[in-house]
């Protein structure tokens, strides 16, 4: 669709090639077709495992996948069926076309209401902002740990390792980036206090104030304040909402602006939960290299992939060091340990000086507590766990927000993470009913913080990590609101 | 002394009227004047509590700074007497000169290679980084108190306190302030992950790059760092070897310069051991004020004082909200745990939303543990113990100091803290004594990383923190060193 003013002409076919999602779609096409009826029983996982030669997990993501789509639902000890009523089927949003020229960021006042304040209250269903789901966090296992850790070190634990932190989660840091296509040493690796830290510190090592920076849109409002806070320009890239921001777009952008740095959150944005495709990670960096951009990857989400193997990360195909690969612990172990890094290329003797100079280190306690966990036997088990059940939980609040929410709305499909992004009504003011929700008791986050200018007004975030009964209930009352609203 | 260029006359007096140092100084005189013999024992300490109607501790404190003068030795369950061999007595170095305009920093490649390379070489005698002694931290108690919450608070745990952090310890760390003469409630404070992210918010909330800033000379190269980062210009203002910043010499210089905020450690500077008298503190925050400049007041050595009690801030004197009070546990409790504090005053918005942006939170279980300990009844006893080591410290190693090295060293007399400053001879250049020492295995901080011009070429830090057999072999063998190079 042609984008207003910009003169360029935006095309975005998904790339995604995922065995389960190939599954998904044949089985939904069945349906869809007639040809599997409501309340008849679709293949075993066995059978099409054996059909299709995949993996029975392969076969069960595809199944997941259907039921977040709200095509078909599990039967306790008897296998998938399809719904006997079958949900509207909301499209996705549409590719966003935010305005063209670099913006000025500012919502301060609005984020430090709406995190700070709302998150603090226990008694509100939290679907506001994006933390992983407590009972879900490795907490008490790292716990243990760090108690281990600290008795082990006696006195030698009173002192910190300078930036860039404890070698021994370096080591495992480099060792797990082997899955995402990364083949790194200890030394490549720096810790920061998570990932705001890593993001903020990577855009200080290449910015000036004034500088302009591509980004995709919508994005974690982190990132948007991260730019606030430093003086720089947002240039909102369009992005789709399966394969992430749009490399046509970014092409003609960088080609049109002098534009100093590009950040992506490549798998999984938030709130999205769009993927770039591996080929497309390819060609974005090739397409910042050419115009020696430096990137900056945010891969926070990448570890908690749905589908079979976990997506690779741009900097797997970085040739010229000009990739800052950023991430954290927070969202798949443990928000509290405050434990990120950051992979930094040719930028390391700035990322260095930057680290130290603005927080000289982080706990080390809290960095060997995690590197035994990875270290251990239990992380890989522990991490399937996490997958499976943020799968669920997104699947079960898709389909609720199916049932509940006017049929105007348009709804995410991510593949991973754990947000929901849904476009309302033209009419319906996100942050209304931010506020009309708070007061019924249900924290949401307003479409308005994911970009410098308005243009989510119309949308929210749901963060489906502390999926429950409540959380159901609170989106029934939260699609009446919209309903009266719209 | 005028000082060449600028100006202005400089005369600073001692204001400072410590009982116990008057008690030093007249027995020092009775010794000096040969009243007091070597060998002599000099009055008992309950003695001269009853006559000079002081504390038992009082009298000891005097003792002590005697001792550190070189003057007398204790014997064991005997009491003081006058030194068999008296020592040069080396003079305090005179008030700095730094040059009058101000100047851009640049340090990085040193300062990473001094402090970060050599604190990570267990086999250096260390006395460069300003650590604190490992064995003294509260490490392990701390520890225990950590498990001990995390097994308390289970998957809460998980979820860090957003800024301004820990409620809990901010009230800790409220009522300690009376002490130091600041009446603060929980919502006054920000905690955050070290004095160094203290100070570089509080500097980026009221500074934009090219702007100056009035400092202390010499001063810690993290203060430097931290300007040099964020592209501050340093106009360093002579600074007494015991009181501290010259108010006739920044009066000087706000009055002649665009001066955007003044940053002084207020308390036991480091490396100069200067404790600003609390007259002068007061005098400081009104000229300021007058200025309507804001001040950056680093106390981290604050409690860390050789005296009967602890020193003023100069947050106390503030009455227009415009001091920013910076602090952290590192050198009094525990480096590791990575915890620090503003009381921003005025500037609470801005600092709340730089702590956000930059690293949003610390690990709230280091906060939590860290408010245990202060609640407890065992932090007064530690801290006692601590200030009494590091007392004893600072007097051996001044001992050893002006046993070994030449006779044309100057050498400060800190009231806290645990750091020494010498001036050596004009024909040592400190960062070649600093290439040897490391050769001997020796550890010490060169001169030029404490302006940002290189006026303290021949001048050295000494951390006494770790005083020992080897340190004090370390001493002789660097007094060898000087007196080859001389």
């Amino acid at each position: 669709m042609p984008v207003a003013g910009t003169g360029y002409n935006e095309e975005v076919k998904s790339s995604r090639t995922y065995k389960y999602e190939r599954i998904a779609d044949d089985i939904a096409h069945l349906i869809e077709t007639g040809a599997l009826r409501p309340g008849d029983a679709i293949p075993s996982v066995r059978e099409l495992s054996r059909q299709r030669r995949v993996s029975i997990s392969t076969v069960l993501q595809a199944y997941y996948q259907l039921e977040a789509r709200g095509l078909v639902e599990a039967r306790e000890r008897s296998g998938f069926y399809v719904r006997r009523k079958l949900p509207f089927a909301l499209p996705e949003p549409e590719i966003s076309s935010p305005a063209p020229d670099p913006s000025q960021v500012s919502m301060r006042d609005l984020v430090l209401r709406v995190v700070l304040a709302d998150t603090q209250q226990p008694d509100l269903v939290q679907m506001g902002a994006a933390h992983p789901n407590p009972q879900i966090a490795a907490t008490r296992k790292l716990n243990r740990l760090l108690a281990s850790v600290a008795r082990r070190l006696g006195d030698r634990g009173g002192m910190y390792d300078y930036v860039p932190g404890a070698e021994a989660l370096r080591a495992q840091i480099a060792r797990r980036a082997l899955a995402a296509g990364c083949r790194l040493g200890p030394d490549d690796v720096v810790i920061t206090s998570g990932c705001t830290e890593s993001v903020s510190l990577c855009l200080r090592a290449v910015c000036q104030p004034g500088d302009t920076v591509a980004i995709e849109s919508p994005i974690s409002f982190d990132a948007l304040q991260c730019l606030e806070v430093l003086g720089l320009q947002a240039l909102e890239i369009p992005t789709h909402p399966r394969d992430g921001i749009s490399l046509d777009a970014l092409r003609f952008a960088v080609e049109h602006n002098r534009v100093s740095a590009c950040l992506v959150i490549s798998n999984f944005n938030n709130p999205l939960g769009s993927c770039i495709p591996d080929d497309n990670k390819q060609a974005l960096v090739e397409l910042l290299a050419e115009h020696q951009i430096p990137l900056v990857e945010n891969d926070i989400f990448g570890e908690i992939y749905f589908g079979e193997r976990r997506p690779q990360v741009a900097k797997a195909y970085d040739r010229q060091g000009l990739v800052m690969l950023c991430s954290s612990f927070s969202k798949s172990l443990c928000p509290a340990y405050r434990v990120g890094w950051i992979v930094p290329g040719r930028f390391k003797g700035a990322i260095t000086w930057l680290r130290y100079t603005s927080s000289l280190a982080s706990p080390t306690l809290c960095e060997l507590a995690i590197a035994e966990f990875l270290d251990s036997g239990s992380y890989d088990p522990y991490m399937r766990r996490v997958r499976r059940t943020y799968a669920r939980h997104v699947a079960a609040m898709s389909q609720a927000v199916r049932r509940s929410f006017p049929e105007e709305c348009k709804l995410t499909r991510p593949a991973g993470g754990f947000v929901l992004w849904v476009q309302l009504p033209g009419a319906v003011d996100s942050l209304m009913l931010y506020r009309r929700a708070l007061q019924a008791g249900i924290a949401i986050t307003p479409g308005y913080l994911f970009s410098a200018t308005d243009q989510y007004r119309n949308f929210v975030r749901l963060n489906a990590a502390n999926w429950s009964d409540a959380a159901e209930r609170a989106i029934e009352r939260l699609g009446a609101m919209i309903g009266e609203m719209a």
